[in-house]
């Protein structure tokens, strides 16, 4: 199993009067992580909506290690824990270029169609997450 | 003419490494006194929609006076200076609850269809904003 | 134990493109639900702070329930679940007016220094926040 | 004069109900741009801050052309129009990688010190600039 890995930049406005980087944005920074991954594996996020399907967080957890301050740079390191029938079980390391942990955390995404019920995921969905999954 | 008077307080989040309020947010209150003006004067706007149309912001500026901190409240002072065919121009005054100025700016909206196209404003709405604007 | 409730309206800049609340403001929705508990029992922020320390997150997390859409209105039910040397344990609930749940999640805070190491919680905090904790 | 260009890509949170980018993000964008360009210049503004000094933005405005979604990459192109003893005036196009233009507008910052008064720019900062700038 690989990791999927995205660069990412602190914004000023991404901080917080602490001069730190304000905790929500995390779950942003997962985000990020998580649609890079999506597209660079050719899942169109935009081609699974117009065939009718969305994915949506169902479930969200961050464990806060260290500060990043604004202009550090940070990695997003995005795994697919597990893929279900209908949901997505994904993984996230933050960490500073020198491998610094400063955040990690999991999130839950279910797949649901035009009418917000439970959706089964494209088949293809899983064949592309295959190298980001456990074996 | 009278002014619409909104009343918000700093979240966390709003504020930058700086301990002020991060700039664009200020467009963020604007906004927020303009549609508490609307829903004030009944000008619901899901049912603009349901009709078809939208207001899109076309135009905005701001001028920044004052520093505002965490915590603090501040009045968005909004009025409706025009009120065209298929446009709206809003002013605002961002304002500490002692009436120190803290910010000015405007915005002009644009009515569009569903096919982004300019959009005659429904006739009601000339009424409905007339107390908040010039005579 | 008492729970301390906190109407919150959700903002346009608050929705994404699928038109309901963009998940990671649940978090910022807490953390209003939070202060706003905290500023009732009379513990100002700032003062903590000018006594030199702070309280940052620790941890976080949030399951998602239902949609909520533009314009409409919550209630965030706020709970201090837990009260330590260092850290306070917070739970929350976002409701519809209806009561129906929306989302719930957790926060753990720790109480730091200006050196950023862990701080003893000024002795005040648990006296103020006895009525919102579980006997 | 030559301009300062950055690449961005439109995050599914920076975008609203309507589809499209929520209008105050692109002061963000500016941002970036700016601060984009400073650091390319080798204005390193931890450095301008350890002096003492520190940029505000002093006015903003905005002309908003053509929507842009989800996903959509954008670049940011910045030139500094006018540097001034204590002020700096950008300019700002946000184009499609087609070169359709879908914003563009303008910011004036302040350079102030730790009494949050006008200060005069540290004098490297014209030399810097100077490709940016009209001859």
């Amino acid at each position: 199993m690989i990791e999927h890995s995205t660069r990412i930049r602190i914004r000023f406005g991404e901080t917080d009067k602490m001069g730190v980087v304000y905790h929500p944005n995390y779950l942003v920074y997962f985000e990020i992580g998580r649609t890079d991954m999506l597209r660079t594996v050719g899942l169109v996020y935009s081609e699974l909506e117009s065939k009718g399907s969305a994915l949506v967080v169902t479930e969200a957890g961050v464990k806060y290690r260290k500060s990043v301050h604004y202009d550090e740079e940070i990695l997003i390191k995005t795994r697919a824990i597990q893929v279900r029938h209908a949901s997505l079980h994904f993984e996230y390391r933050a960490e500073k270029l020198d491998g610094t942990l400063v955040a990690n955390g999991f999130t839950w995404l279910g797949c649901v169609g035009e009418d917000q019920k439970p959706n089964r995921l494209p088949p293809e969905v899983r064949e592309l997450l295959a190298p980001y999954t456990p074996s």
